[in-house]
């Protein structure tokens, strides 16, 4: 596949051009009025004259071949096309043609057609049923719908899985002065696909930041490798990815799978991919904006400044919940920002350096250039945008934003320059900007604080990225891998990889059950046992704190009477105190592949679904931020007079579950502890369950 | 007070008036520029000639009163100024001057200077401290800052506790056209506080929705009569309040007290009185313009209409974070769909028209008739806007929405048009409003989908508020209210006043003990009771489970051994089986008054801080929604075999608590019952305490 030479032709084609269609216009006029400086031929079975120039009745009939054809002729006849393209040696191809997959089964058939033709002749096809892409950087521009001027040139590229998204996307990056580097409309993705194209836009140099509209993740395995080369090259990923009420069920096992809507995996990915997950199509190009512009940021520790004491109070509220801090200021910012904040002001962060500013035009710049040096800072919110309107003497407005730049561009730590609100750039604010080299200005506090705070996450998890080498671990799959493995089965596997389990005996009899009582000492548990057996306790057939030989054996005789299983046996175990209980489960996804999900057990799970899932592989950091994403994260740290789980001796134990999980090989369809009974540093499995695929 | 004078003046002198102040400047401009019809003076203690115009020495000299002095001049001149209007009879000031309450104690005692002045001669003196207002409807504009033109006329009445958030309400107003109709900066509410303006606003007919920006609540009483009144009258109240972040800590007692920040009390508060809180500037006039222009909306089902399938999803996905129902369309609305959208569309809710709109430009228009008339929907979502810039030939634009604000006029439901993205409405944009009679444009799926969810949660709570019509309690203090009830009194009250306690009999000796226990039946509870005893289980005077008469005598003796109270009991109390464990706190907050918490006991109160919260007074239907609003909500409904609760006979006891503690007079600081154990339908109290304030 020639993804480069897709997005880079010197001479263009269009099939199927007409006077009647509004996209051969648009495609045409868009070429011609956003600098495609290669030839454009006309292509239309009637020849004559389209769009006001010569038609050409074939590809064939052109004097030369093109680079790249964009398709517009009926579905039926877009196989010709390829067909009379291939024989002239055009590798590249745009359908902007609708009416394949997505019209039911006859156009799937065509579609399945021209996917099979394409993947032979090693053709390059983005579509069909896309509007096709604009290359701003080269100015390269076959799209089908009108682009408003100016469009905005930089360093984002846009990919779409919904074609009809794009113009709201080159609308607000128009409005807020955000520059796109490509902007590609998917389609039906029958060649070309989405993770093709982040795999291109990763090594491309006009992209800094690449921000996606995701409707379905096809290919998960392909995504989190293209991602990874995403995070590794340290260009962020922003999604807006849409199906989050629509929780699907998760693949289903026991209890842990009914637990999981699909996307919860798809959260968990993301986060350890470094993928920003926003919400709007506002937040998805203001948080790619800011990162083009400023790059990753050094840490959560903001300094805030304003010319406003609303403006600050509303930071405050919204920094937490952002998960920033606004540490207070060093005593020498402090004693610094005493000298220049009116003596009516307050020293403190977030600072409001009051409305003196409209008085003293310096204020807020050498406010700034205090905070800035602050040494428990890591960034700095600057509260500032260039005015709407020219005042009748633009000069000393010209003079202020040069004095500003220079101060934001000599700082220390980035400084993210924020509008109060979420207004449109104007004309004359984006002639301040240009002129005088003033930055990029983010788009409103609500907005803003949200992308600064999905920056910075994306900074840690880039940080963390580097840090990690994953190594694929050797498979270990158990012989006689089949079926469902009950405790017994189960409980010697993660025993035997020296993962702490409770220590039972199988027993066929109830004086063995007495003696293994009697070695292990009372209390005793005692559970029964047979091959294929994995709900025991919903029939009663669990019997706690035995405390003499006599209760053991009545129990014995008991549990066995619950099942009809043949050659039954009873597993007996010491009984362990009073402890925290959780959940560990280990499922596979058909997408994502395996999934860890650790939660609290009993009515947590099962009533509250609070679960915290990671895909693996995970380590025992991972696994720490799971357990405090947790609801009920606070019976942890010890309530009611429990002792503390120790969060590192726990995150150790499940992170080794997960890991021995990844060596189970294929077949391993999931692996649940349940519980994992936790008392202050002792972790334990009391009962495991592993199901294979048969 | 006249606040009606005070925003209606048809005389204005700005005192201090200099051309060195930049206020002064704006002030005079604004009155100018904005259409003040009335004659304006300008008062300089040195006479000359300021802003080109003749300055008077004082009021005095004025060739005649004014109706309303704006004060500039210094702060320690403010109250010679006072005294000479108010020998001249003027009545209304706005002062602009700062440097009181704000700066520190010797401002603060010029400050109470000035306000006693002002109540002692019945002056109405907005400030100090504040910029002025913005009178749009009536074109009277005494505000200290520039206003931007054009000044956007409408029915939002804004009142802003801080200064500087006016320029960035009003830029953003202007930005998405709408219009104002009284803006209020505050300053330090001397004599004229936020909830004088609150009730000029919901008599004013110029204004149909109060947006707010809060720092604090000054008088919660008040604030709750003035919101009451505004819900009455159908005029919904915006609230940005800040101070989330800030989790002051609630008055305390006992338990309850230390679980419940203030915020969440407004929270709680404002949910009650109909006001809608919102977290940002755009929200706040997103918000307020969405129900100036459409007014309540009748429920929560919406029919969505797109031109864009990647819009539709991410308006499903938004809607159920809102509360927002999208029900599928009725039978006959699917007919009639079918025929209008193309064959390559899908008929549903969301409705994606297909971008075949730009070939049929009626589709849109066409589509949005069928679903308004689809008997199962509330109200109708149209993702529509006019064009940001003008076509070649623009008649066929206008004529297009000409006939969009028809349908649109006709429409049997609300229809609520949103744009895509939150942009400016553009010059052309509102050129084709204006013209066509186009309605409202909301701004931006992720605000507009936030806006119709507050929208319709205000409506409900308006619905709800003319149903009910609440009566204060008569009082019934009982004798000797003081210090702390510990369980025999308060328990005794409870039971007296006809609510489910546990039957309980003190007794001072042993045989005592037995005797109760052998009436009440085995296994029974053993609790020491002295007089001011709060906490007895945490000094082990609690024994559980007594199923002997030999245990409850060792247990009379070893509970009365943990106190050295002077004449110590015990209470026996038959023992309870398991069930839910509520806690059932009412709380005197200092600012709201009686508030009522209720939890889920245990570690869900203890270490969740699990608690929904309600001001008094309350029914069953409130006690119903706070009990669904916990965390845990799901544990209600039965969790691991436990049987549900009953949520009707739980909301009606835990409603009768609160009724009955509203009963219980000033002196009542808190009556806690923890836990009330819930079994299916039975629900009593098994422990409770109360303290009055001393």
């Amino acid at each position: 596949m020639a993804v480069e030479a897709l997005f880079t032709p010197r001479s263009i084609a269009l099939v199927g051009a007409t006077d009647k269609s509004g996209w051969s216009i648009s495609t045409l006029a868009n070429l011609r009025n956003h600098g495609f400086p290669g030839p454009v031929h006309l292509v239309n079975p009637r020849g004559g004259t389209v769009h006001g120039e010569r038609a050409y009745r074939s590809l064939t009939e052109m004097p030369s071949p093109v680079d790249l054809a964009y398709v517009m002729v009926p579905s039926t006849a877009v196989l010709g096309v390829l067909r009379e393209g291939a024989e002239l040696g055009i590798r590249c191809y745009v359908i902007l043609t609708a009416g394949f997959g997505e019209a039911g089964p006859e156009g799937a058939r065509l579609e399945s057609e021209i996917t099979a033709f394409a993947r032979g002749h090693d053709l390059t096809v983005l579509g069909p049923n896309g509007n096709g892409y604009i290359n701003a950087a080269a100015g390269i521009t076959p799209y089908g719908l009108p682009i408003a001027q100016p469009l905005p040139h930089g360093s984002v590229g846009v990919v779409l899985q919904s074609g009809a998204l794009a113009s709201s996307v080159l609308a607000f990056a128009q409005a807020r002065n955000i520059g796109i580097s490509l902007l590609t409309s998917m389609g039906n993705e029958s060649v070309v696909t989405v993770t093709d194209v982040l795999g291109y836009l990763v090594g491309d140099p006009a992209t800094k930041v690449i921000a996606l509209f995701l409707e379905a993740i096809r290919d998960p395995a392909e995504f989190s490798r293209v991602a990874r080369l995403a995070l590794g090259a340290g260009k962020p990923i922003v999604a807006l990815k849409i199906g989050r009420s629509r929780l699907a069920s998760h693949t289903a096992q026991a209890h842990t799978g009914a637990l999981v809507g699909d996307d919860d995996v798809i959260d968990a990915a993301f986060r350890q991919l470094g993928v920003i997950r926003v919400r709007s199509v506002e937040d998805l190009i203001i948080t790619s904006g800011l990162l083009a512009a400023v790059g990753p940021l050094p840490g959560r520790r903001i300094g805030v400044v304003t010319p406003s004491g609303g403006a600050a109070e509303i930071i405050a509220d919204r920094a937490e919940d952002e998960g920033l801090e606004l540490p207070p200021f060093a005593p020498s910012t402090v004693a610094r920002l005493a000298e220049i904040v009116p003596s009516f002001g307050t020293v403190q962060n977030p600072l409001d350096v009051t409305g003196y500013v409209l008085i003293d035009r310096t204020l807020l710049g050498r406010a700034l250039e205090a905070v800035t040096a602050d040494p428990g800072i890591d960034l700095v919110m600057l509260l500032s945008e260039p005015p709407r309107s020219a005042p009748p003497d633009p000069s000393p407005t010209f003079a202020l934003y040069s004095a500003s730049a220079s101060r934001i561009a000599a700082s220390p730590v980035p400084v993210v320059v924020v509008s109060n609100v979420l207004t449109d750039v104007t004309e004359f604010g984006r002639t301040v900007q240009r002129e005088t080299g003033y930055p990029h200005v983010v788009g409103g506090i609500e907005h803003g604080i949200q992308a600064i705070g999905a920056a910075v996450r994306w900074s840690r998890a880039r940080a963390r990225a580097r840090a990690l080498a994953p190594a694929p671990p050797a498979e270990r799959r158990p012989p006689g891998a089949s079926g469902v493995w009950a405790e017994h089965r189960a409980s010697a596997l993660l025993s035997a990889a020296g993962l702490p389990v409770v220590p039972s005996q199988l027993v066929r009899d109830a004086e063995a059950a007495v003696a293994a009582a009697d070695r292990f000492g009372y209390p005793v548990v005692l559970k029964v046992s047979a091959e294929g057996l994995a709900h025991k306790s919903d029939a009663g057939g669990v019997r706690l704190g035995l405390t003499t030989p006599d209760e053991v054996r009545r129990a014995y005789h008991d549990v066995i009477a619950t099942t009809r299983a043949h050659l039954p046996g009873a597993l007996v175990q010491p009984q362990r105190g009073a402890g925290i209980e959780l959940l560990v489960g280990v499922v596979r996804d058909p997408g994502w592949g395996l999934t860890l999900a650790v939660g609290l057990g009993g009515v947590w799970v099962e009533a509250l679904r609070d679960t915290a899932l990671r895909i693996l592989p995970v380590d025992a950091a991972d696994v720490r931020d799971a357990l405090t994403e947790l609801r009920g994260a606070a019976l942890l740290r010890g309530a009611r007079g429990t002792e503390p789980a120790d969060l590192d001796a726990v995150a150790d134990v499940v992170a080794r579950v997960a890991g021995f999980a990844g060596t189970l090989g294929d077949d391993l369809e999931s692996l649940e502890i349940n519980p994992l009974l936790v008392t202050g540093s002792r972790v334990e499995a009391l009962d495991a369950l592993i199901t294979w695929r048969s």
